[in-house]
């Protein structure tokens, strides 16, 4: 049943897919659940196709309200496309089900359920978002950088649309830009309200390198540990829930990926600016391998170090609520009182207090210039590393094995036919070389089984880093938009066409953007330097062991021929 | 110019590369040289294909001796179809050669000469002789187990003829079966005359498993060393010569590879029941190449070490004369003499002497079946192990390597793009994960050099056993055919159609075949344990060297990381 909306601002089609629509045209909808941001349907020369959701009010011919308005979703209303690729979670539904076991709870069970068998959500390597060619062309793919992963960060708020039409200094074309679409425009512009009430205050300082977060004044710590197959419905459904313990309260809480899932969403939804870490992949088949689960334990811990290493989100109420709550009331209304959370998107920049040093914005361009070109290329040497490993891996449980088995099979053949003539036969030879051929089967499993030491340790700590440098161009690109604002408005100013007031407001906007971006870049790199030097020196370890260990191996085997 | 001969034999086709003749047919024969012991040529019925040498006389139209009977040339004569594989020897050509330096020596020079592209002269893994699909089908052919490489010991000896024609016990059907081309079927029937001087005795004596070979009384060892490269005719022609310096004399020799191959056929044409190692293969194109001559030099060590191990090759004066030999004329009076020596073949069976011990014929047989069926085991294992340690080397020398060097690039990227954001770089750290790359590159070329120190040790020695492996289905099958004999005889001197002298002299005969063979058994065994011994030893270290190498490289860059 064709539903049918109104075109409230023009939109010119710029792809194959895409429909151009009119001011006021009406237009025919297939379906009320946008895509990604997008919505199909036909205009009225008959064209069928994409346009954006938030271009069109929906009408309704029932009672109650009679439009859905995408354009004027408020910054804190869960994203209504995040259906395609991650558990919507409706605040108009109260949250019903027990805490951990919630039989009829409103998330997706997806990822948790092994009755239903789903269509896999994503292309290997994507982090479990769907690539490119799955989805729909993502609103600000012609913005992004060549080659980089599509960042959902920035796909879950919609352009806030602006009380204030007209303003003096001109809006992006595009809207589906990032820059648009995170509320960062409209923050620069001054069109995002001061709360009356904020709590919470994030800090820039100065630090030797520049610009840093001010750090968690409680830092912590939190293990993630047995994984657990859990069941509910009489062993119908069943999931594995992790046993967390933060070390500020050192009492375990027991999550599930969905919850993780939960607080990932909400992060994205929040810390514009932040380069928020990817939760592991997605996996729709053999989610109860045990390999599997030890690859997402491992992946749990990285992540959760990277979370509680990050001065702001470490200190996010929601991912506190996440890691201290044990009470299921007190769960349900620490979730809705996330939900509610005002201070997400745009308005998240409201929070953050920057210092009152001079930096000169030629200057922070040029150093986010320096970091986009390292980060672009980390990104490339990052993921040369991982096909490397990857294939290593590979090799260790296919090729390597294999040529130790031979080998070990042919001593064994050798040793067997030289049983075959007793009166010749010298046992103690036949036993060392039969032995030795034992020994390389053994060399092969050993092979085989090290990648679980040290090449599975360097994937991780690859995966995470793709994921955060995946989301940099997103966030750089929000500055680059804020520091051309500012060019724009100085010119308008000196052309006497914008009061210096409010050109220095854009001014000092431009200038939080520019210093969480460096704070985030700083803290990135201090992580990098850490994480990088921890999995080379534990690879390197792993390494000597595994070659000590087939050294000592072949020694044993050595001694077998000395007294022959 | 097509030559004509007549047949003294009938001989049946059985393949259809053969054809039939008649006794006094007379045929065309399309070239002198036998192939293998094969002629090529026509019959009277027009058919063409091959017929076997030894049952025609080639009718000759010039002057001199009017015919060649290949069927009747003395065990003495150069083999005449040796040129397939190896140098034509013909004595009626004075040698005039210099000694060192022979420039117009009579000798196919092939093997060393590099200014003359010959064609391939074997197959891979053939040892140097032609494949079964390249040479005419061997006479022997039908009587070998299937698998085992083809063997030139035995084509070396053209049936014996017999003087006494007529004999009691029946001769083989086969003419070409190598018990009746060698020889052994007349030495067992009493047809070998006795020479009135028999300067040469070997004694086999009762040892603990069995008869032996009694030890050389002037046991030594040689060395062969420092291949150098020679050249003649003004440089151009070039060749390699090895330094031989035998234990009991202690004064180095210098041979040619063309040397070991003059003496390699006298070996094979003298010692009848005795397994002579083969030569290291040769190789038509890249015979200087440092690998090659390497290798060769590698496997003529072996070689030589087995030669010298060997009650009976070691005290050949053949071989002493090769060993020793400083003196150009000397040097080609004792060839000549070893080309002459009578006492080759079957009449080589004259001069063993064997205990008075009494073995039962039948305990031989079984011994010989048990040996048999091991040495077929053991001929299939070393060809499988061959076929692992050569893909391994492969596998270090292309998989390998390129695993660790692209691991090793893989590091130094991520160096690479660490040093782009320079003031957040830390060059300790990127020094120490471009160090770690470029020691991974290194691992990956030890990885390609190891095959060097252990498994071409390895090849080395499985390729001796192959040549060695090789010769017994052949040596195996004279003593079966003697043993046919015994049995035949005593049957007939049962039924009273034979004295029982008569019987009594082909068991006697019989007897020392079977004791030759349990003597070659019992040295294949001996030199077997400690060849293999010493062969999986040298491996074992060499591999134990080589892990502790690599984790001593690793260890040193981890060492890298402490600091930072």
């Amino acid at each position: 049943m064709a539903l049918k909306a109104r075109a409230l601002y023009n939109f010119q089609s710029e792809n194959k897919e895409e429909i151009s629509i009119q001011e006021n045209e009406e237009l025919v909808i297939f379906s009320e659940n946008s895509l990604d941001g997008w919505l199909q349907g036909q205009n009225s020369r008959g064209e069928t196709g994409l346009f954006p959701a938030s271009y069109v009010e929906i009408l309704r011919s029932r009672s109650g309200s009679n439009y859905t308005d995408y354009s004027s979703s408020p910054a804190g209303s869960p994203g209504h496309d995040s259906s395609f690729y991650t558990a919507p979670s409706n605040p108009s539904i109260p949250y019903q089900g027990s805490f951990e076991d919630d039989d009829d709870d409103d998330w997706d069970d997806w990822d948790d359920a092994c009755t239903v068998v789903e269509e896999p959500r994503s292309a290997p390597g994507t982090n479990g978002h769907p690539s490119p060619s799955l989805q729909y062309p993502p609103a600000y793919g012609r913005d992004q950088h060549a080659g980089y992963r599509p960042k959902p960060a920035l796909e879950r708020q919609d352009s806030m649309s602006s009380s204030k039409r007209g303003s003096v200094v001109g809006r992006n074309l595009n809207r589906f830009s990032c820059f648009v679409r995170s509320g960062v425009e409209a923050f620069i512009l001054g069109d995002v309200p001061l709360m009356s009430k904020i709590a919470e205050v994030y800090c820039i300082e100065m630090g030797s390198k520049g610009p840093q977060w001010r750090a968690n004044p409680h830092p912590f710590i939190c293990s993630v540990e047995d994984p657990t197959k859990q069941t509910k419905f009489k062993g119908i459904k069943s999931y594995i829930s992790y046993k967390l313990t933060p070390s500020n309260i050192n009492s375990p809480v027991y999550r599930r990926y969905k919850h993780f899932d939960w607080l990932y969403n909400r992060l994205l939804h929040k810390f514009t600016v932040i380069s928020v870490p990817h939760l592991p992949e997605k996996q729709a088949t053999g989610r109860f391998e045990e390999d599997f689960i030890e690859k997402r334990k491992r992946r749990l811990i990285l992540w959760m170090d990277h979370m509680t290493s990050h001065p702001v989100l470490s200190q996010y109420e929601g991912f506190q609520h996440f890691l201290c709550c044990r009470d299921e009331k007190q769960w349900k209304l620490g979730k809705r009182r996330a939900e509610k959370d005002e201070m997400v998107g745009a308005s998240f920049l409201l929070t953050i207090q920057i210092p009152t040093e001079h930096q000169d914005l030629q200057d922070v361009e040029d150093r986010v210039d320096a970091f986009k070109a390292f980060s672009k290329k980390m990104d490339d040497s990052v993921l040369q590393l991982t096909n490397v490993a990857s294939e290593l891996v590979r090799k260790h449980v296919g090729g390597f094995r294999k040529e130790f088995q031979k080998l070990g099979n042919a001593f064994q053949a050798i040793s067997h036919s030289f049983h075959m003539d007793p009166p010749y036969s010298l046992d103690a030879l036949n036993n060392a070389i039969s032995h030795t051929g034992k020994t390389y089967e053994t060399v092969g499993e050993m092979f085989a089984e090290q990648p679980k030491n040290d090449l599975f340790l360097m994937l991780d700590t690859l995966s995470l880093y793709q994921g955060l440098l995946s989301n940099f161009p997103d966030i750089i690109h929000l500055q680059k938009g804020a520091f051309a604002k500012v060019k724009e408005s100085q010119r308008m100013s000196d052309e006497g066409r914008m009061d210096q007031e409010e050109a220095d407001g854009i001014r000092k906007r431009c200038r939080v953007v520019g210093f969480a971006l460096q704070a985030e870049m700083n803290h990135f790199h201090e992580r990098r330097v850490a994480d990088f030097k921890r999995m080379m020196q534990s690879y390197l370890k792993q390494q000597i062991i595994f070659y000590q260990r087939v050294s000592q191996q072949l020694e044993k085997t050595l001694r077998m021929y000395d007294n022959l």
